[in-house]
Formats: C-alpha cells, structure tokens, sequence
C-alpha cells in the first residue's frame, strides 16, 4: 500500500493524515476556499510558476492575502516536494495542490471579520488507474440540465472549491454513462467547461475552445494553445454550442492531471468516427516531448501495475 | 471566558475543538457540505423538527444519505443541547447546527465514488453584541453588484455551504456600510436575499417578501408569514425590485439567530422614517410572546454583559 | 391486424392510407402546422368542444383560416368517429385529431401568400401497450439539456407541430432511460412540460403544476385542476424548479392519450418513495369515475390482449 | 405554363405531384424534417458537395440516418438534375433541394421508436418575378417582435423545417411592408437572420455579418466572405444590433436563390442614400463572374418574360 | 384660438409660454426629470391625492427632495387650477401636470453636486380630437421590436421622462398603422406597456393585466381594478405574452387623459370581433358614472367643436 | 468670476444664459434630446469632424432631421467657438457641445407629430479642480448593481440625453466613495461603461476594453486604440469581467474632458500597487504629444488656479 505523504499545514509540513481543519474554518462553513494545482512530470512540477501566479491573481480576487509573497510559496512548495520524494516511486507522478481558505469568520452578522488564512500544500498520487483506458476509449461528454454559474455571480475565472452545482451536474450524468465527463453550459447554452478542465473541438484542422468569460482560465488549456501555435494548427477562442460537439471531428478536455483527453462521445452522438483521432495525438505527443513524458504510456503503465498489486 | 462546548462527530460527542476534518473532505474541497440551524428560546430548540426536515430534503436533493432517519437526528441533537447545558448561562440561548458532507471522493475523474457521509452536529454561542443595537438603528441594507446564483445552476431552497459568491457580495456592501446587510438581487434584477435571512417589506399594511423561486424557503419566513396570518395582516410572495425597498414604510431581515431584524436604511436611502417601525415591532414581540422569550430584550441584556465582562 | 381507419382530408373521408400531403404543403414545408387531439371513453369523446374551442385559437395565432366555423368542425369529428366505429372493438378507445396545416406556399420571397389551408380529421389506436406498465411503476421524468423554446420566439400555449428541439430532447433523455419522459426545463431553469403532456409536483397535499407562461394550456391539466378542486385538493400554478421534483411527495404527468401518469423517478431521484402515490391514484380514480372508464385497467387489458395476439 | 418535373422520392425519380408524404411521417407530426438547397447557374450546381456536406452535419444533429453515404446523395441529385433538363429553359435556373425526415414513428410514449427516414431530392423553378425588381429598389428589412429561437432550444445551424416561429414574424412585418424581409434579432437583441438568408452590412468599406451562433452557417454567407477576401474588402463575424443597420452605409441579405439582396430600408429608415450601393454592386459582379450568370440581369429577363406570358 | 394657460414654475405662477428652462438643467441634460398627471372632470381633479403621493415615492426614488410637503404642492396644484379656471370653457378638461428635475447639476466628473430642484405644475387642454374617433373604432395594438427598459436598469414605476426608446419603440409601430399603439415587449417576451398607459386583456369574463414589476403602477390601472371590483368582474395581475392578446374577448389601454381606450386590433390580427366589446363599455359607463362625466361623450363633442371650429 | 459665454440656439448666437427651452421641449418631456461633445487643446477642437459625423448617426438613429448638412454644423460650432475666443483665457480649453431635440411633440396620443427639432451649440469650461487631483491618486472605479441599459432597449451607441439609469448608478457608488466613478455592468454581468466614459484594463502588457455592443463607440476610445496601435500595444475589444479589473495590472477611463484618466482601486481592491501605471503614462503622454498640450499638467495648474483666486 501507498506510503502516507507529507503536506504543508499553516507552518509545518506535516504527515497528510494530521491536516484537519476545524469545521468552522471559512472554508468548509462559508465555501471560502480556493485552490490551484500543479503536476509534475520524472517529479519535476510543470509551469508550478504560471500556477501560483494564478493562485495570486484567485485569492486577490477572494480577498485571502497569504502573508508571503509568492516566491515563498514557491520555494515551500519545492519543499514539500522533497520532502516527500523518497516516498515515491521513480516513475510515480503527482498533483500538488495549494489551497487557502478564509480561516475563522469571527462574526458572521454585522461586522464581518476573518481570522488568519488557512494555507495547506500537499501532494497527491495520480489516480491513473481511473483514466488510463479513456485515453484509447476517448471519453464520453455529456451535458447536464444543470447550467454553469456566470460570472456575475461567482467568476469560473477564480478556481473556487464552491464545486456543489459542477457535483450535482457530475452526478446527473453519470445516469447516462458511469464514466461521463459533465460538459457543463452556461446559462446561454454554450459550451463552458467540465468540473475540472476546459474543452476543445477539432473541424476542418481548426481547434476551437470556449473563451474565458465562462470558463476557467485554464493553465492546460493556455498550453494546449502554445503547443497548437507550435504545431502550426490554428485555433479559436469563441462561443460554442452543442452543435459544434456533435459536428466536429475530434474533440478533447485538457486539465493538470491527464493533460488531454480524447472525448469520442456527446450526448450519446458518435464524435467523428468514435476514436481518438490525429490532432488529439499529435498534441498529446507534443505535450509529452515538452515535458520528456508519454504521459498516455505512463498512465496505463501504472494503471497495469495498479490492477497487478491488487 | 466562554467553556468549550461539545458537539457530535460521526457517532461520538466530543469537545468542539476536536472536530477537525481531514481537508480532501469534500465538504471542503467540493463544496459538498450542508446544513441547517435551528436556535433555542431558554434553550429550548424552536422548530427543531422543521429543521430537520428540511435538513432532510437539503440532503435529498445534494445526494447526502446521513445513514440515519430524522427522528435520529432529532434524538442526537437533543442529547447534544442537554451534553452542553450545563455549560451554558440561564438566559444564553445557541443556535444548533446540523452539517453533512459528502465525505472523502475516491476518485473525481471517471467513475466517482463518494465515502461516507461526515456528520457534525454542534451548538454555538449567539453574536449577541454583534447585533443587538442593530435593532433600535436598524441595518443598513445594500444591493452588491455581485448577483445571487441562479436556481438553474445551483437551487437557493438547498441550504448549502457554497456561500462564496455571497461573501465576495458581502465584502462588496462593507463598503458602504462596515455593518451594512448585503441584500443580493437575482439574475434579473428582484430582490433575493441575505447571505443567511430573509427579506420583507411592509407598504400600506400589506407585507411582501420575494417567492422562494429566489430565496431559501426559510423557517423564519415561514414564521413570519403564519405570524402575520395570526395578526391579521395580510402577507404576499412576489418579485420584488429595489424600487419596492425604497418606497417601502418599512423593511426587515429574518433569519433564524435575531429572528427579526428591522432595515431602516436602503442604498444610502431612508426606509419610512429610518425608524424601525410598528409592523416590525408587531412582528417581533408576537414571535417573542410566541417563544416565551423577548428576544430583543435578550440581546441588549447579553450584548451588556459581554461589554461588562470585556 | 388493426383494420385500416378513415379520415377525414380536405372535405372526404378517406381510407387513411390515402391521406398524402404534397410535400411542398407548408405544413411540411415551413413547419406551418397545428393539432389538436381529443380522446374517447368507451368511444364518446372527451371534451371535444375544449378541444375544438383550443384548436380555433390555435390555428388563429398560427393565421390559418379552417374556412368553416367550429360547430362544422365538431360535426365533421363526430362523422370520422360514426365511420369508424364499426372498425373499433367495444372497449377500445382513440385519439381524435384535428390537424390543420397553411396550405401551399405560393411564393417565399418577397410577397408572401399562402393557398387554401389542408385539414385532416384523423382517429388512431391509443397504444396502450407502450405505456400500461407505466402506470404500476411510474415513469422516470428526466430534464434534458436543450431547453424549451420560449414564448417570445414561438408560445407553447399554441399546440404546433414545431417538434424538433422537443425530439432532440427526448432523444437525449433516452439516453438516461429508455422509457424515460422528458420534462423540459425553460430557459431560466424552471420545470415546463413534456412534449406532449404538463407536469404536477404533490406536496404536503397541495398539488402545483408551471403555468401557461411555458407550458401548454393543456385541457388535461384544466381537467386535473378541476377534479382537485371538487375533491378539495388545494393546487397552485406557479415557477417550479427541480428542486420541487425531486423533494415531492409525488409527482406526475398529465396528457390527452394517458389521462395521468405517475412519475416516480426524477433525474435518477426516487420521488417519495418510489411509488404511485395516494394523491395521483385518487386523481385517478377521480377521472375514471367522471369518464365512466377505469382508463389503468383498461390499458392493462388492452396491453395484455395486445402481447397475447402477437 | 411550366411543364411537371421529376422528383426523387425514398428510391424512385417520379413526377412531382406523385410526391405525397402520409401525414404520420415525423417530418410532419413532429417537425422532424431537415433540408438543404443549392442553386444552379446555366443549370450547374453551385456548391453542391458544400451543400450536401452540411446536408449530412444537419442529419447527424437531428440523428436522421439516411441510410446511403453522401457520394450516392450527389449522384443521385445529378441524376434528378438530369432527368429535368430536357424540361427546362436554357437560360432558366433552378433550387436543387434534399429533404429527409424521422420517417414514421411508431410511438410516441415511453420507447421511441423511429422508422425508415423519408428522402427526398426535388428541383423548383426560382421564383424571378417575386424579386427581380428588388434587385432595383433594394429590399426593406424590418424586424418583428418575435424573436429567433435561441440555440439551446433548437440549433440555427441545423437546416430544419421548423419556421412557423419565423412564419409568423414574417407575417408580422408584412404589416409594415407587403414586401419586407424579416430580420429577426435574437433574444438579447442582436441581428441575426432572415427566415432563409443571411444579413451583412457595409460601413466604411468593411463587411460585418452575424455570427454562427445565431445564424445559419449558410453557404451563400461563406461565399460572400470569400468573395469579399478575394476582393480585399475587409469582413468581420460580429454581434450586431439595429443600430449597425440605421446606420450602415449598406446592407444586403444573401441566399442561395438571388444570391446577393440589397436592403435599402430598415424599420422605415433609409439604409445611407436608400439605393443599391457600390459594395453590393461589387459583390454581386464577382459573384456573377465566379458562376458566369450575371444574375441580376437573368432575374430581370425571366421576370420579364413571366409578365409577357400571363 | 385657446387662450395660453398658467404654469407654476419654481415659486410663481407665470403665462405658459415663460417657463423656459435652462438647457444645463439636469431634466434636459441628464435625463433626471420624473413627472405625474392628474386629469380633471367638469374641472375637478380625479384622484390628484394618489397622483401626488406616487409623485413623491418617484421623486424619492430618483433622490429628488421637492422642498416642501405632498399637503403644499396639492395646494400649489389647486391654485394653478383655479388661475386657469377662466381661461377654460365649461365642458373643458385638462391634464395637471407636476414635474420635477434634479435642477443644475454643479459637476459631473467626481464629486456629484445637484442644485436646487425645478418643479413646475401646468395644465395642459387634453387632444380630443387626436383620440375621439378611436373610443368608436378601437386602436391597433402593436409590438415593436424595440423592448421595454428593464426594472434593474431603471424601474417602469418611477413614473420619469427617459422615453427616448420609447418614442423609437412609437415611431416603429408607426410603420404598421400611423395611429398605432406601441405596447412594448419586456426583455423576457411579455407584454409590459405602452408609453404612456397599461394594458388589458378580457377572455371569458376574466380581466388580466401585467404586474407593476413590468409596468408602471398606474393610478388608471388601479382604478379600473377597483371598478372591476365593484362590478363582480374577476382580475388577475400575470405575466401575459402576445398570445394573450391575439386570442383575447376584449383589450384596451388606461391611461389618465383617455381613460379607457378599447383595442381592437393586435399586430394586424383583429381581437374578438373586432369592435369595442361588452366589458370595455361596461368599464367606461361605470369610470364615467364615478366621476360624472361621459368621457366617451365629451371626447366626441369636444372633437367635433375643434373641427367646426377650423 | 469667469464670464458668461455665448451659445447657438435655433439659428442665432445668444448669451448662454438665454438659452431656455419650453419645458414641453421633447427633450425634456421625452427625453428626445442627443449630444456630442468635442474638446479643445490650445482652443483648437480635437476630432471635431468624427464628433459631428458620429452626432449625424445619433440623430438618425433617433430620427431627427437637423435640417442642415454636417458641413454646416461644422461651420456652426466653429463660429461660436471663434465668438467665444475673447472670452477665454489663452491656456483655458472647453468642451464644444451640440444638442439636438426632437422639438415641440404636437400629440402624443394617436397620430404622433413633432416638431421642429431644437439645435444648441454651446461651449462649456472644463472643471479641472474637480478631476485634476485624480490624475495623481487615480479614481475609484466601483460597480453598482443598477445595471446599463441593454442596446435591445436604448442602444448604448446612441449618445442620448437619458441618463436618469446612470444618474442613480452614480449616486449608488457615491455611497462607497464619494469621488468614485460609477463602472456599470451589462444585464449579463460584463463591464460597460462609466455614465460619460470608456474603460480599459491593462494586463500583462495587453489593453482590453469592452466592445461596442455594450458601450458608446467613444472617440476617446478610438483615439487610445490609434495610439496604442502606434506605440506598439496590443489591443482587444472584448466582453470584460469585474475579475478582470481586479487582477488588472492596471486600468483607466477615457472621455472627451479628462482624456485618460488612472482607475487605481475597483470596489475597494487595489489595482495592481495603487498607483497610476507606466502604460496610461505612455498614453497619457502619447495624447499630450498628439495635442501638443501636456492636459495633466494645465489640469494641475488650471485647478491650482481656481483654488487661489477663491
């Protein structure tokens, strides 16, 4: 069994098991907490930089000021990481997660006073064994009833752990198919962003995502539009609609953890001829020679040797 | 100082600063986490049953089975205001709370497996000097420019902790009021309500108070419109707009902890006289004769002895 | 085999095969037609006058000029029936239809006139094969994704034959359940109608249904909302949202062909306890006894005979 | 007068008054019927493959399989064309349009069950005298109340029969001008199309269209955007609002019958000196050229020639 | 030729003609000017004590203080009355106007500094002749494209004089019929008001007007609901759309100068059979017995003497 | 004290304080009145031509005839600058105003007749003590939660006189910050546009700013563009988000009086370090040269002025 890690808790690093946080804390009472994440590839972390950059920019925006500058946090994260790399295994990589929170509310009525900040840093396994088959299957996109929230009222820009309506959606579509990725619309109707990555469509060798009016501002997707430039594939930011996923070629959804992901299904509508096809390969490929991993040869590695430990 | 209360945690009753939960907790890292209060009047729970019965329904609907009937529930939290009496003062009274979480998520990648439910149930000192000369000024009610998220994307009836939108609101209106009461308006521009309470205003005798389309379907609201039906004045649930608030004779919040709570200032305008007026008084020593308790009374005679005892 | 039935086309009544509508008919064409559908109990027609009355409103909104007045179109029905009755088995009961459509469109461009408009009168065979189970188990309501046209584009209180989107949710609930009914949410998330029925929350004893903003003026729901006022059940028109669904008590449709059918699954939700409940059978029974046909046990009669023919 | 053609329907080339759908097919009952038109010029087929690629996108979404691949569609409408020739004009042009609908469904309630999809490949003589002398005076375009069914309803990007919507806005500004063009504007209160043509207007030598959001993704609109690079006018794809229209120094429809429409009024305003202006002069010479038929001077003569027959 | 009349203006009561008002007023430059009208019977104001008491909720609304109490300007109003009293024939009946600006506005960039109000209080002789032919006819109710300002953008109960869209929404309508009534659309699709009136729909003996969350809170509104009242005729506050009034009994307008004016037509589809129905005419013999003038009467003398007289 | 000036009212040259409109001026009545301002740098007028050509579309778009051609106007505004010239001091510049109304309306009821428009052209001193300040500390930009009129309602593009919305935003913010500027948001939640002004964020060394759909198409605005564009900065016309304008690294105003003007807080948040940035310095100085009058300097000195000759 899996070694138990060590994560950074308002101060110390300290085994995972000992980060609890009073239910009272701001961010389990009131949602006011947020988050970013990092992978690591050979447990080097990508574009750690870009993601506390953005963490910054998120807790601005939620009005949680760290006490440190980021540079600081950076250089715990590192810390952290060293920490814990004797624990894993050569070929093993992993998420690593900030997440700060409001800490105490003093008084909820009236005047309206936080206490200190709530910083945790922690590693966590990537689960490879629950999407290693999806890179060769693609995954199946559906789009709940449930809609996305606008910015108006809560901004996708800020990476929120207020995640209860992306869950019921998640949980509406796995009646359609257990594995579904929830592709979530706005309340407009276009396209926005699954739980925990954005979306792209591929028609005619052109890729198209959703801008980031409704959508996170996603640290993957602005590589997959690098890689893209590189590639010399051209690519849009607009407004999309269903129509567009059920009439492109391919299609696929970036995040941290799996980079892309082919998905091959919409709405129970075929994608294309229902296989991964070669603009998604070719810019999983590019990924993986930019970081110096197959990242779809890793996962299903591990996933294998996941199914032999068992 | 106060003595440390005790409160239920997933099967034990244990000191309250013991209920510290593990942070991958959905509760806090999806939001996954729900509630309800009930408070007491001579320590004696109010409505307790309603409570719970929409706690019950909350849970329902956000996919939370707590393992458990009400009436359990309703046991539990009994034995957990009698754990803690004898801690308490004579004339205190505390809010119960009851709070459930998804528990830990196995995986939130394909396939999506929550644990088992946590289950906190706690008792917490009332703010009383954080309130109490609200009520002979009155609040100051603002609209943020923030709006309340629409039933679409997430349903107001679900008591639910994802109140970050509604705090980042609440921020907003402190700035024209450091005691200011956010009162968020709806996608469309009605009045919604307060981050935790209702919202009434009361013209030519006649109360209104925005239909639950928008607002939580509160158990003080509910109070307060079968007290109104006692009393012969005559209520109504619509849309309501700023202009309502503006012209209205008179305005109040109600909320479970100050039950009824007059507004006496709107966006920098003067509601009736800035006084709080007869139809809330009316209200509020009705429900006071109702509960055996003059709450405002209470209030002042607390709020006094914490300033004494500082 | 069922005996072929006769229509009534543009002034004959013909065998039904025999009714083909050029495809250039604006009907098909441009979408250009509307319906409406009664059905009989023990072979005399239900409300036909309501129904005859709905269509004149109907094909006026729509522009279309039936060339006669309704009396004429109730006798012409009444014939279609007569002529068919000696192909009907005794306890057999139909749908009656009247469906008009613009005519041929003479030119699309620039002036724009339309022909003389086609009628059809038309009976079909209820099929109470595909839904008699139903009503043991209730049926599983299901909100799709895409969205219910709103009236400001074309009003659902006009009974047309625009159907796609409504097809193209129906499909997509499908997905979840094959025998799954879509109940269609408006685009600001409020629950509005099947495609070919209007739904009912039961709660605490009080039935509440959306009402005619989104929802079509059904005679089915007038009639439901006139046996609950004999039978003292309170009922309300109002928003309703899914949140309502899936914490009633019971829930249903309503729809000419199948009177009422329980819905006891909501979005994978079970409805109160997963059964047809008190409210909808007393309803029912209520409608049977006013129509002098057991309409549930008929279908499960019909149903049987059906499968013990094939 | 115009001798019969031929038309293909579900196999056969028959005459086209043979052409009779029964009145149960879904294309009818339930709108579930899709389309796509080309022109010819000197009776070629204009974009014919674009056509019948879109064609097949419109099926996809509407999931109408037509059972063959769209290499045999396009045989198959060469053929129609070819048995029509001997019937037509030499300097007569015609619509080359594909129709398939769901075919008969078998039930409407619980399981859903369609049957073999109906195709059908006609050719339609242009209707030249309806708009040859709009071609002159330019046409009015006004916009009615009734707004465009938004995409999450029904896609505008899927060719379908459903326009009794835009039916009955067309009506609506024929109360205006027996000749107008409807222009609707979407729900927010953009332009966005004709009931079957795009808009542009021209200010500042730049050419400004709707987008595909809420347009038609029309294959004439694409060819004026080719045209306009080929021509080094300026073009962009952008929400518009009446606004643009006032005060354009141009504007134009554009379809696959006349192509390119000049509009010279918009809701009684004079569009810049209220005739034909040099950027649609412009595009309509290129497009004349890029087909070799000077259609304009093709409308005047047939129209012409029309009025001397009758 | 009529005799110029007397205006309050700031203090003093001067010939009409004098009261010019800076162009830097903020009424002119800015937009913040709000208003109220009275009309006479026999020279007896109608209601002036609800006019003056919406008066100041809109002037409260817009942060104008008019510097004296609602007792003193009804007294100004009375007084300007009786000036003008013999300037006016007998059977003559005005408009009493109040009419309030924000005054000078000291700067606009920064600090925000108003000066003194202007208030003016005129009569006005009413346009008989501009509506006397339309109580026999009835008037064309017409939708224009253009919709009605949003209560979050600026409220319809603030009774106020920003109708520059209206008066674009007016000449649109214009288009169709030059003496149309514009009744504007809400952004939502349902029927809100006409620039200077409300609306109702009579169907099956039951009255329907919209909600003031829509429209204006209108003094003749209110009075035709209590008349509606007295005679046992049933009324209902909805949100109604177009479909409402093209299958309507009966409609009409109420406004202040007219009264009750019937509509009789409603985009070109005629309501009913076309002419002013029993209810509308039941309405104005009760209004006139109320206030003992047969407005329908005068209108068609007072109309007839202005054309014999020219 | 500064002496009067001399305005164009109707054809003559007169003393700015002769020029009083009849309060039932649609102007004021209506709200019928539209506007541009140019301003001088040296008494020179920047971009007068653009601001006449712009007020030319504004007036048609609101259909006023101002019975002269553009030239005229030109010619017009030139004069009473030139006649004003004596009055001024050398290093003094104005704002240049022309305001068109819709004149007398005859009727507002049934036929609908106006007048003859009415034309001022005046100059105004810009009021530098109350802005110059600004330019050193930056403004605090706040977002109320009155909303901007959407263009389906009162286009935004169109500079009219209907400002009352704006007017109350304005107040609205004034409660947070008595200097603040009022930024509001669209009914969808983007950023808009001040009540006189365009805003712009800079991030990353990229200028944003809101497309016209939402906000006046501001010279002001164009003149940043062209200068960015000739300095180098890239540039997007976009729809923004308040999260936008916290994370911004900074953000200005721009109008025809102040030019541009530093945005350094955004409802209560710091943008970037407080202080106004490098890249509005550029463009500040980039104006100044293009104008050849340093406009932060002769504000500092113009106000400096006024304050010692108080």
């Amino acid at each position: 069994m899996a070694r138990e890690l060590f994560t950074y808790y308002n101060g110390k690093i300290v085994p995972d098991s000992a980060v609890n946080v009073h239910y009272s804390d701001s961010g389990m009472s009131f949602g006011h907490a947020v988050t970013d994440s990092a992978r690591t590839f050979h447990l080097r972390p990508f574009k750690l930089r870009e993601h506390i950059t953005r963490f910054y920019q998120t807790m601005r925006a939620v009005r949680i000021n760290p006490g440190m500058p980021p540079e600081t946090m950076e250089q715990i994260t590192l810390e952290v990481l060293a920490a814990n790399k004797p624990l894993l295994e050569a070929d093993e990589d992993v998420w690593i997660t900030q997440t700060a929170t409001g800490g105490r509310l003093k008084s909820a009525i009236g005047r309206w006073e936080f206490g200190t900040p709530t910083l945790i840093i922690n590693l966590s396994r990537l689960p490879f064994a629950s999407f290693a088959h999806l890179y060769q299957t693609g995954v199946h996109a559906v789009t709940p009833s449930t809609r996305h929230i606008p910015p108006q009222c809560l901004d996708p820009k800020i990476k929120h752990r207020n995640r209860l309506g992306m869950s019921l959606a998640e949980f509406e579509v796995k009646e359609v198919d257990p594995e579904a990725f929830a592709l979530l619309l706005d309340i407009y109707g276009n396209l926005a962003e699954n739980k925990g990555g954005n979306f792209f469509v591929v028609k005619d060798g052109v890729l198209s995502t959703p801008t980031t009016r409704n959508t996170l501002d996603g640290v993957s997707r602005a590589t997959v539009l690098e890689l893209a430039q590189q590639l010399g594939i051209p690519a849009r930011e607009e407004d999309l609609q269903p129509y567009h996923a059920i009439t492109a070629d391919e299609a696929f959804f970036c995040t941290t953890s799996f980079c892309i992901m082919p998905a091959t299904r919409f709405n129970g509508y075929v994608i294309g001829d229902g296989k991964p096809g070669p603009v998604v390969k070719c810019l999983q490929q590019a990924w993986g020679e930019m970081v110096g991993v197959d990242f779809v040869a890793q996962a299903a590695q591990r996933a294998a040797q996941a199914t032999a430990s068992t």
